[in-house]
């Protein structure tokens, strides 16, 4: 993340972009939403084969925007379980817009019945995943 | 672009930041779609002050992704003038998306009139965009 002073602009897009402007942020932010994904391991596991130092550089990114928490495994203090925040969450539009655009333009494995889910009630499907994150266990 | 045969999955999310996951495409977009912006001159113009062989490369990504369409000025036959195609517009949903979550948690510029709009008649913003980009005349 950029700090605020040395920003390129303060166009809300820029700011936007100097965030998560990269080929792999927010495909962490889909493990994390979508595959129940919330170790390294979890992440490292996925198709796209991400190399494990933009991964860690990635997460701590992520947490230092506030849009990750992290905390310690209950069950292996080794083990670092990473969840999304409120902010994370409110990414969630982003994901769906990007989604639906590459299911219409491009070749993609996207399943038909959850593009149609997406389509016909976003705010349901986004509300959906939300509740899998409930604030009340939020660190 | 990557071509489809070297692409790191088939995932739609993975494939959209495969196209636009960067921190300069969607700010050009950004720039069409939103200042009136068609030459490479108008691009080097913004606050983001971008480098010319960044613009160039991303220029011609974006038409080759089928993003942007570009023609000769008829005015200047030196100058390239460009535009959003239909797939271009369609990108609207993400850039909104992606100006109100920045709005809603980083201090930015954005004006608030036009965040008042965005939020609250998403639909006939983008419809007022797209308008200004006619189809009968798309190239």
């Amino acid at each position: 993340m950029t700090p605020d002073c040395v920003r390129r602009s303060s166009c809300p897009l820029s700011i936007a972009l100097e965030i998560f402007g990269d080929k792999w942020t927010l495909l962490i932010l889909r493990d994390l939403l979508f595959k129940q994904a919330t170790s390294f391991k979890d992440f490292q596991a996925s198709d796209e084969q991400i190399a494990s130092n933009i991964l860690a550089d990635r997460l701590s990114r992520l947490s230092a925007a506030g849009i990750v928490s992290s905390a310690r495994s209950p069950d292996d203090a080794r083990v670092i379980l990473y969840r999304p925040t409120s902010k994370g969450l409110d990414l969630l539009p982003v994901l769906v817009e990007a989604i639906l655009w590459a299911a219409r333009y491009e070749q993609t494995a996207a399943p038909a019945k959850l593009l149609k889910r997406m389509r016909e009630d976003r705010e349901g499907f986004m509300r959906t995943v939300r509740e899998r994150f409930s604030p009340r266990s939020e660190r």
